[in-house]
């Protein structure tokens, strides 16, 4: 039995009340007079994020989060999908069973991302027919094929045809589109977006009858853009590990409020609106939902005291009273040892003009550019003078080496053929490519990750091909995650679960990430997140020149292009 | 391509738009420049209507409906499934098909109602189970059975958890329940209720989360009580043929308007919330829902000019532009003619003080008085000069017969042992039970209907025996409908299907129906609606003395009784 002022998100109200709990479930609410501190809400639901993008394992999410509020979460497993498939899915739910926070997920509806690279799972409509028969599966994810939706592809129909025999929602993921292609694409019954950017996307979508998910998360910032939208949830979308210490959805929600949203409207955006359109028994302190509630200071501003799942009291103070647990997990870079060799670019002659990648600080579209470059020992070298480094993706997934037993025989050449590309490649036949990059300005050294959207396959950018392969290697010991190597040593943030996450505390975590930032700053790297900047270079539907696994990658012709555009003897 | 002025519900505007349509899909829906008459707004659709009341089948429903806007219903098939089961479910989906008006159903909770009376099916959770598989089943029917799920009854339970399990809301009907009691009947995740009679009740249901649907009917009328209670649709539960006349939906949301209802909240009542509610891909003029709008003069007046359903012009100057179908039926009373002699009451004595059933004009709750009755050759007989009337029940549906079969040899004796009451039987053993009832006022004559609730079989109200057999007898030479019979000859509405419904224009249907009560007035039944005062005579869930084919029954006790309480000699 609690007692307290409650809030009733279906009337808007505050008054005292008295919250009878039977096995974790509201079995009473009764206005009662009193004076008490605080308001009771109902706990805090986000209903997109991706928990990956923390880079912890669900439970330490679980013990990040649920002192902000965050009851439960709506997640697109996506990023694990894309290395373990269904396996990881399954790895997320285990691992979130033992913490208190709730965790529903969506069928992630774009795994592989693009036919031009090797991820670790291909998730076609049979499996997500199996994944939306569960109950934990509430809807079909993001929907990030737009182009499949608006050209009618029999893949994406079948996929969403699944989630309406289902009676499940489609979620949305259309950047900027609008007009005639945004009317395909909501015909086709995707219901949700989190992707606007601006007031006026917003409205369209709107208008047509799309649920807006007002984001606010680390990568992009919406909500003071779209305040005024009349948007129906907040989201978060992804939160990086130095920002989860800030806040989760309090944050959110005390910045809408701040904003000038009408504090009830807020709440509602992250309890009963996401509750009501994901079929979730919660989101309300109402009978027979679920005993969620958070007790906060006030309406104005909004800070977290306690937080009760299921009737029990989970954190208070913005601490967890659980453990978050650890996971004996398989080794996800499925890789041997690189050489320096293994990253040479082979070619006869005396220089090189060759496209490059390039960056820009903040952005996770490139342009293209090119740069003349210097062939010593038949091999192209890095030109720091001009910033041009090496990038390389070598498939981590064991799936190349799959492709070498399934056809006997395949060599180099034919691979190379094969994948309409002029790389070198390992001899083991894991498919590996190296191309140019402009705007990271390492005078000395590399970074590697295992975290490389969406295939997450191994990512490194270096000055040479013996820090290429010094980084490489280390990420292999490390069974994943993120490595900076110069002269003065190196750095690791490990991430052993699935190339991606790891079972450690946030500020741990946090405090790892910062060394790393540090030691890029040291090396030249002024970029204000070099690991998320090259997570996002082999992310081959955004524009506009891209690497993966398989080649060089032109995202406008949506095709391979060669690295080397001309020999110069 | 249609132009004009549409209602977006989304946002509450209305502007100048262009709607493409395709396959009876809305694919554009864009905006113009251009003056236009009226406003087009979505088809209004009926979020909780029992299509039997309107006595009509689905396809002249349709034909009396469509013109005043409505395009779809959520219909609760719970006359018909107490005569058919779920013939009687697909006899409405059939008849329905070769109309435009779109037909959604609910699963019937509680068929039979009681297990004190005989029904023609038998709809357990097996069966609920089925129907909840088909798509045209949006919802688990009204909740009747209150005390089953307060109680925690496990048939009831099992219906819905079949519902949960198909992610399918479960209507309530829970009148005056409040308290702990409510409390247990939304903990069991019942979202709806339509039953709500004063404001009081309605934000008690509001404040637990329950959806409320303010009813505006032809029995129940509450939106004038209701109007400020922020409720979420405008139903009409039921509607008769005369009532039909002045429309549907259309005069609810009329009234709503003229009762300060901001017309645009008003319209969302019948369009988007309960298309959200029951997961139909309808109730807004946008992309990839079915092309139902209507055309109406303004915002203020709501006069509907023109109905499109799948984007074809179907009605206009309030008359429909398609043709209703008549459908062969098989005869559903299953009975022999009577004898007067089948409505003694045997006895041996004098006189009598026997239970009377007390009707008042308006109420279906009825009370208990008594009356002392003289006892002629045996029989005990009505004194019109007291107004007490002899009324019988007789099983219709072909049950009881099915039971000698099974028993053997069961006779009367033992079947009124059977059913604790001591009343005349049928020798063919259809079930028939007499008794007494006060207020309908007939100085010569009686009144039949195969229209009596929930279990539909015949009833009857006379005042002697001859004149009860010769309605009866002609209600089943008319397969079914509403008899009225005197001394100056008998009136007719024949409603052979099912004994519900008559495939006829509401116009000739309604005539009927005033010529009934025109010949009622003269017989001296003074009461505004005699045949549906009568019809819930039989609903044993309604207090306070009712009677079933099986006995007089005493509501509170939830027990039959004795119709003679002693014999005086």
């Amino acid at each position: 039995m609690i007692r307290g002022n409650i809030l009733n998100v279906f009337t808007g109200e505050v008054y005292p009340a008295e919250i009878t709990i039977k096995s974790g479930i509201i079995t009473c609410v009764k206005k009662i007079e009193g004076d008490f501190d605080g308001i009771i809400i109902p706990g805090l639901i986000d209903a997109h994020i991706h928990i990956e993008s923390s880079m912890l394992t669900p439970s330490f999410f679980a013990k990040a989060v649920v002192p902000h509020g965050t009851t439960a979460v709506v997640t697109d497993p996506h990023e694990i999908a894309n290395v373990w498939g269904l396996d990881g899915i399954n790895f997320m739910l285990n691992d979130a069973e033992k913490v208190p926070l709730r965790l529903s997920f969506t069928a992630p509806s774009c795994v592989p991302a693009t036919e031009f690279e090797t991820s670790g799972a291909d998730i076609g409509p049979d499996e997500i027919d199996i994944l939306l028969e569960k109950e934990e599966i509430v809807a079909l994810g993001e929907m990030m094929n737009f182009p499949g939706v608006i050209n009618g592809d029999p893949q994406v129909m079948a996929k969403i045809a699944s989630a309406k025999r289902h009676r499940k929602p489609v979620d949305g993921h259309a950047p900027l589109l609008s007009d005639g292609e945004l009317c395909s694409y909501v015909s086709a019954g995707i219901s949700t977006d989190h992707e606007c950017s601006s007031l006026e996307e917003a409205l369209e979508k709107r208008e047509l009858g799309m649920k807006i998910m007002v984001r606010e998360g680390s990568s992009a910032k919406n909500l003071e853009d779209l305040i005024s939208a009349g948007g129906d949830f907040l989201v978060s979308d992804d939160k990086h590990p130095q920002d989860l210490l800030e806040g989760h959805l309090d944050y959110i929600v005390k910045k809408a409020i701040k904003l000038g949203m009408d504090p009830v409207e807020a709440i509602k955006m992250v309890t009963i609106n996401p509750a009501e359109h994901y079929s979730l028994n919660m989101g309300a302190i109402s009978l027979g939902r679920v005993a969620d509630f958070i007790l906060i200071d006030n309406l104005t501003s909004f800070n977290v005291k306690k937080v009760f799942i299921g009737g029990e009291l989970v954190a208070e103070n913005k601490s967890a009273l659980f453990d978050a647990s650890h996971q004996d997990q398989s080794n996800s870079i499925a890789l041997e040892k690189l050489e320096p060799s293994d990253f040479r670019i082979q070619a006869s002659g005396n220089e090189a003009i060759v496209r490059v990648i390039n960056v820009s600080d903040g952005q996770i579209i490139t342009s293209e550019s090119e740069a003349r470059i210097q062939i010593i020992n038949q091999d192209l070298v890095p030109d720091t003078s001009l910033d041009v480094l090496k990038i390389s993706v070598i498939e981590r997934h064991g799936k190349s080496i799959a492709f070498k037993n399934k056809e006997g025989s395949a060599d180099r050449e034919s691979l190379n053929n094969n994948n309409n590309n002029n790389n070198n490649r390992l001899e083991n036949l894991s498919n590996l490519c190296t191309a140019f990059v402009k705007g990271f300005d390492i005078k000395e050294g590399a970074f590697a990750s295992s975290v490389a959207h969406d295939s997450h396959n191994v990512i490194v950018i270096g000055t040479d091909n013996q820090y290429m392969s010094q980084a490489v290697n280390t990420l292999i010991e490390n069974k994943g995650g993120l490595v900076a190597i110069s002269k003065n040593g190196k750095k690791s943030l490990k991430l052993p679960i699935a190339g991606l996450m790891v079972d450690d505390d946030v500020e741990i975590v946090s405090s790892k990430l910062q060394e790393l930032h540090n030691m890029a700053l040291e090396m030249g790297c002024s970029l204000e997140s070099p690991f998320m900047t090259m997570s996002f270079l082999a992310l081959l539907v955004i524009p506009q020149l891209k690497i993966s696994d398989k080649g060089l990658f032109d995202v406008s012709k949506f095709e391979f292009v060669d690295v080397i555009k001309k020999i110069i003897n």
